[in-house]
């Protein structure tokens, strides 16, 4: 193809900074923070008006040009990378939280903005924006949009699509339209704004999100729960809510994760010994301190029912920083550590002592090893894979029909393939086991109303 | 056409009493609780297996036989009105709530099942389902999936959508499928499920639903305030959320809907001085009573700063539940008063009172009385236009003329048009105000998508 042409009508419509085509930036664009994969695109637009990704868009369009729209390349599913080539829009330029509508409890925010810098935003201004991912201090809220991200929060308060309330975003052949209203409540048409969260990049380019906020919450405690048994700590996760407390964060970690962690930051604030299997780290939150610490009495004696070591009480803010530091660094140390695939299996909440027996059994059985590690709470667990001795042929071949063995074991369970990571490009292949031909051909024809042309993000989500 | 045949055909796949062509029946399903529409379908079928549903669509598929399922006839928007005459699906027979998985709290549950009778079996197992509008106890679960549902309780806990988890449905060719998978959060391809809650039966016909659920909720206290300025009520509801409280329920009455429904009741329960100008019925509920007096103190103390009479405390369960009959039965006062249309505005919260002022000034100026009442904590107002001495003709032309107005100047305050009641019938071609022709492009090929024929519900949402 003819980039040159492309490259010199993006050039009249952004200017020329707008427009990157050197290695550095071709090669920024051509990973994310998915396993180790790689794929470089011709050019790299930096939009940062809707009029622009509007005529982007119209022009590839019309030209067949692949376009793959990127945050901030921390996605773990492949979504960003421009499997095709053709043109990453990276929209790093939308990064401005545009009104918070104090009077509404409501944000309308750029898609570029880091989800941190929008959960401190409107802090400020006495509100609360509760998904927190674990990349949450780089990622970006567009992203999140896009994947349905969650966060050890969900649990009390939901992930993203409970948040959103409108989308302003580009189609693929340059429309601008909101898919909704700033309304708590609509009864007015199919619910697009709810097709588009989590769609990942391929029905069209977000250029504006409206998200609902709830008021700041005042306290919260920490407790750090040791298991002698790491599936007696996923069978405590169901009693604490059939007791009927629901904790704002429940977290749980194999005994690898965090001590992997720990050497990752170089901590040593846990105690950990020997016999002991996994932790949960619970948190609660609420406005009335003498509540809190009720709650944080009742669930330990839930726990302690369970063969538990000794209960960790975060009572200052630097030892649930550490605690927080040591629970989001877990991906990162597991991936500085070895070679891996992550899994994002989710089941009913209840299921996940047998989720963990299955993910176990199948890594004998296919000659894997895994650290687990998870939003316990929801019965998201995470499953990172790590190469170690394993031979690249079984890491290819024999790999992938265990993660098929226990993925039809999700499904068997009630659960499903990706919890809050998204299909992308990585989980592709597997989606055959989650939906079958019809709900498959649904999805399509869905994108096919949206992207006729097939330009948008393609080579995600569908299998091959 | 010949119907005969068809019913012939019904009968062998059904038996003969699930077939139902005596007038009784069909007069029955020929009108539901909008208005005074009424249209005749030919047949009524009362299926009561997902394969006897399968089977109907595939047969009406192929013969082009309109259909048009039916819950409780409950709607509000003309939804479950056979429009084009052919089949109604009556789903009455879908009546059981199949497994309450106390473990996972979840609920699988046949359509065609009370929502009050839903609400009270999982309660019987200590959980909660909270979404309850005012016809609770004779709607049913798969018209409220359907219309996506709110009620008084939305502003704590959410409408319908935010508690479905997956839904079995029957596409229009009779492909049985499941939208999604029993979890809390899932990032596995679009989002089915959150396209069908919400689609006004036009996408498939729901036959099964999983719900989740919370934990039952121990207290409540329910207070009535009454103000002298009805706009002050609304500025009043921003005030409380500002605060930082989140009632269970905040509800708006304007005179005329207390007064009418105590009439309709019969009830001298509450006291309406003649400077009274409307109501909040705000409600807390929580687990600890101690706390729950406290916010409902805060509360008070918040709205007496605005022009208040003396505030009724119901702490009996007679009198809460004579306050809130009065509250839910002012659609069926309003009714019974004088031919009437009900509008369900939604605004963000803060625009209510400039909302209020805009609906009586548009009254004024187009020749209509209205009574509002509704769940203001969600800026949700129901707007019951009266008849009362308005010619005919200017019911049947300036009116609607009117209405125009209200919903442009709705969508101005970045609301729309419905909140809780859905489109139906009854407002299809006023969408063109919260829709421009691309975004009912996307929706209509949607619809195509599942409905290629254009047999489910047709007549429906889409403006003529």
């Amino acid at each position: 193809m003819n980039y040159q042409s492309h490259i010199s009508y993006f050039q009249s419509l952004l200017g020329n900074k707008q427009v990157l085509t050197d290695t550095e930036q071709l090669e920024r664009c051509a990973s994310d923070e998915t396993e180790d994969l790689h794929f470089l695109p011709q050019i790299v637009l930096q939009p940062e008006t809707v009029e622009q990704v509007s005529g982007i868009m119209r022009y590839c369009n019309e030209h067949l040009i692949p376009v793959t729209p990127r945050g901030a390349g921390t996605g773990l599913s492949g979504g960003a990378l421009p499997v095709q080539g053709g043109v990453v829009l990276d929209m790093k330029r939308f990064n401005k939280v545009l009104h918070i509508d104090k009077r509404n409890f409501q944000v309308t925010t750029e898609p570029g903005v880091i989800t941190q810098v929008l959960m401190d935003a409107v802090k400020d201004e006495g509100l609360f924006y509760p998904p927190d991912p674990a990349s949450k201090g780089s990622c970006f809220i567009g992203g999140n949009v896009s994947e349905n991200s969650g966060g050890p929060r969900a649990v009390k308060y939901g992930v993203v699509k409970d948040y959103v309330l409108n989308i302003e975003m580009v189609l693929p052949n340059g429309e601008i339209i909101w898919t909704g209203a700033n309304v708590l409540k609509n009864a007015t048409g199919y619910n697009l704004t709810q097709l588009v969260v989590g769609s990942e990049g391929t029905l069209g380019v977000i250029t504006k999100i409206v998200l609902r906020l709830i008021p700041a919450v005042k306290h919260d405690l920490l407790l750090l729960v040791p298991f002698r048994s790491a599936v007696q700590a996923c069978e405590a996760v169901n009693a604490i809510f059939i007791a009927g407390y629901t904790p704002s964060a429940l977290e749980f970690m194999e005994r690898d994760a965090l001590e992997w962690s720990m050497k990752y930051v170089q901590s040593t604030g846990v105690d950990l010994p020997e016999d002991i299997q996994a932790h949960l780290l619970i948190e609660v939150d609420g406005n009335h301190m003498d509540q809190l610490y009720k709650d944080a009495e009742a669930i330990s004696e839930i726990v302690q029912k369970f063969d538990t070591g000794e209960i960790l009480f975060a009572d200052s803010h630097e030892q649930k920083q550490m605690l927080w530091t040591l629970r989001r660094k877990v991906g990162e140390a597991v991936k500085s550590n070895s070679i891996y695939k992550e899994e994002d299996t989710v089941v009913p909440r209840a299921e996940l002592p047998e989720l963990l027996r299955i993910i176990k059994e199948t890594g004998k059985q296919y000659g894997f090893q895994s650290v687990c590690y998870g939003h316990a709470g929801d019965g998201n667990l995470h499953v990172n894979i790590v190469k170690g001795n394993m031979s690249d042929k079984d890491w290819q071949h024999k790999l992938p029909e265990g993660i098929r063995v226990l993925f039809k074991e999700v499904v068997r369970l009630g659960g499903t393939i990706s919890g809050e990571h998204g299909i992308g490009l990585v989980q592709k292949n597997y989606m055959d086991i989650a939906f079958n031909s019809v709900q498959l051909g649904l999805m399509k024809q869905i994108k096919h109303v949206f992207d006729p042309n097939g330009i948008l993000n393609p080579g995600k989500i569908f299998p091959d």
